[in-house]
């Protein structure tokens, strides 16, 4: 078992593949980790001399610094690779791209992109170590770390936890590799939202479904409220913000319904007043800023697992 | 005495709020620092592993390279951020931001923003240490303090020296903190401009007026000329350049009836040809590139000072 | 003769200006760093403390990057200076912005710019050292020393060798640079391409001319094809894409006519198809990728040799 559960991977691409000993093991890892960001010099060598390359095509804010202070944190020099100031303008292709950084000897490519699989794409074609940051419809491997990282630090365990994903999962990566990571430890996940924002494929997944906030919301131990993605919904798929927020906005009186101990996360940024009031984004039951914390700990574990597998495996 | 001047504030909002004593202990510790700067190796371990927020909403170069180049000398690592490449764009909050990279260990943000008063919203909303690089009309805390710094390296001290400032005041924050500055030291501060670019409030302000620079710069011994900035000018307060430059340009004629050891200093960057002639900005009088050097050193001494104090103050 | 190759330029401005000698100084310096970029800790201490500019008014991927890493593994303190972030867009000249640059105690400026001659006005202007990383139709001398040192390395001497520089000369400061390098080298070079594409003074040039790809393609020990830079040539030089692929592109059918081991190098960023196959550019012949790799080990060299120029001479 403990030799079942060694890290052999050298790319994260997604959570489907991974088997709930090596979800464990990564925050397993990040425990450790979290230690170290509580002294007073947060900084380890582990990646000394290594070279991270943060390659955003979309715009992020916490997701790119995120990493950019998990690889400073374990030593690594992190080169910040946006789409404006790249080839890419010059009509190279992302192939053409990665494979000049590779050949420029980085060890880690953090990348997120509007295709779904690219990551994948990227680690089938160079050799560095693939990190996917959010890659189109497919999958946000580590925000969903983070979030059952913290759901875990919380509870101790998944095992049981009846958990809700509410909102947007027709277009949420997030809500796909929360499924994922929040089923193979062993939670019972339902999806609640408007049926125009559920996913096709929606019947194959190991998953609940509910359109009504209100028939779910007293028998959850964790809600996992989406952000509505306004950048990405091109007709509008729910009549007015009011009417979404009426029915599948976290609000005050809805959350007297809830568990006094139910825990609230969110991966952010958040639609205030829309998908999540105020009241409750910063009230007690929100685990909101600790998932933050808890990123660095993660992309730290992340980043380390990976390069540690670099010589011995192939994934 | 030496009591009351250690450094007790986590936090660098403005220079109105602080003593005299609190201004020479900056000042006196940036001297320290400023020896760093001339060693081989310009670096010291203060802040290693501390993370310095860049947070930029203005377009900046100097200032922003100097607290980068500043941070880098004591060891920290930094995040660089700005408008465009952030979570602004999906509408997230300034306050959420801020609370995001907070919760990502983070232990300084350096903020300039348009909007005066982001630098104390800030400090009220998260723990972490705030410099203000310069909001909106209110302060440049750091400008002014490079500048009387530049003075005193050269004259020893303030007291009793008769300083212009000259130039577009009303839009000026750099004009309000050098007021604070340069008063709390003992000079005696006179305005100089157009009444279309006096604040509205000026007579409230220790400082002495004058709308002809003709009048005033025989009995200067600093003159400080105020960068004309067309970006904010939104109706034209000034007839022509060409006018603007004959009344208030410093130029190589009207240095003539000038002390023959004026200092002449500048914030930068400079409109050559209009607020001061290349002769004068370049020529024998001018501190300007020895400001944007002792800006380092000034820097050095906020970032630390602000992060010694984090442990035991709230401000 | 060893006292004759002691390094002595604190700027690299271009090639034309070098000794044979001072190219090998280079190379052979670019050698014992290439050693360092295959150890698990790719660092060393040689720029500790040292804070790098990277000026960058052009688009750029790699050579950007390159510069960045290239820096970071000799220790030094890397500031991204990007136009549009810059005080440039409030009227300051390159000059001044230089100079404040150097004021706040910056070592080196690596600097590309749309104008020819930037770099040699910068290395008049400030006491930095400065190292052109393209300047206008002038030169791109980093990347002419990691062409040479890639072909260098793969036959161990330039001496005799016949190179074939294909394509858009006229626009292309690489192609200046890479008839400086390597005829000095020993090397006899052909250039080809459309008359269009040849530069005016092609006759002063220590060079063959050649309008036809296949009449010389059989003779060619190493062809460095350039890329049809399309955002530089206004009217459109040739009748067509098919046309220009046609006649001057390294095509797989045109390969069978080159000698076996005939080395395929180019400087990037490819366009795939039109003057370079993906067979050629992905096969035995390409050294396309160990031109990246080397590019580190090039920069590595230059920003050491020109640091420690740095206290005794002035270029």
């Amino acid at each position: 078992m403990a030799e079942k559960t060694k890290w052999t991977r050298k790319h994260l691409l997604g959570l489907r593949e991974l088997s709930r000993q090596e979800i464990e093991y990564i925050l397993d890892t990040a425990d450790s980790f979290s230690e170290v960001n509580q002294r007073v010099i947060k900084k380890v060598p582990a990646l000394r001399g290594k070279v991270v390359v943060n390659m955003f095509f979309e715009d992020s804010t916490r997701t790119r610094n995120s990493f950019a202070i998990a690889a400073g944190r374990l030593s690594a020099d992190v080169i910040e690779f946006t789409k404006k100031a790249s080839a890419i303008s010059k009509g190279e292709t992302l192939l053409d791209t990665a494979r000049n950084l590779e050949a420029m000897g980085i060890d880690i490519v953090v990348v997120r992109h509007l295709a779904g699989g690219t990551a994948k794409l990227l680690s089938r074609s160079i050799n560095a170590c693939i990190v996917n940051a959010g890659d189109g419809f497919n999958e946000h491997p580590t925000q969903a770390l983070l979030d059952v990282y913290t759901i875990r630090k919380k509870t101790g365990s998944l095992e049981g936890l009846k958990i809700g994903i509410v909102g947007d999962i027709a277009n949420s990566r997030v809500a796909r590799s929360n499924i994922y990571a929040m089923t193979k430890l062993g939670a019972e996940v339902t999806l609640v939202g408007p049926p125009t924002l559920m996913p096709p494929n929606v019947s194959q997944l190991p998953v609940k479904i509910s359109y009504s906030l209100d028939d779910v919301i007293e028998e959850l131990d964790v809600i996992n409220m989406l952000r509505i993605q306004f950048e990405r919904l091109g007709s509008n798929p729910f009549p007015s913000k009011r009417e979404y927020s009426r029915f599948f906005g976290l609000t005050h009186e809805r959350m007297k319904k809830a568990k006094k101990d139910i825990i609230v996360i969110h991966p952010g940024p958040m639609n205030r007043g829309l998908e999540i009031e105020s009241s409750v984004a910063d009230g007690p039951n929100s685990l909101i800023l600790q998932q933050v914390t808890n990123g660095i700990s993660i992309r730290m574990a992340v980043l380390f697992l990976v390069s540690t597998a670099t010589q011995e495996c192939k994934n």
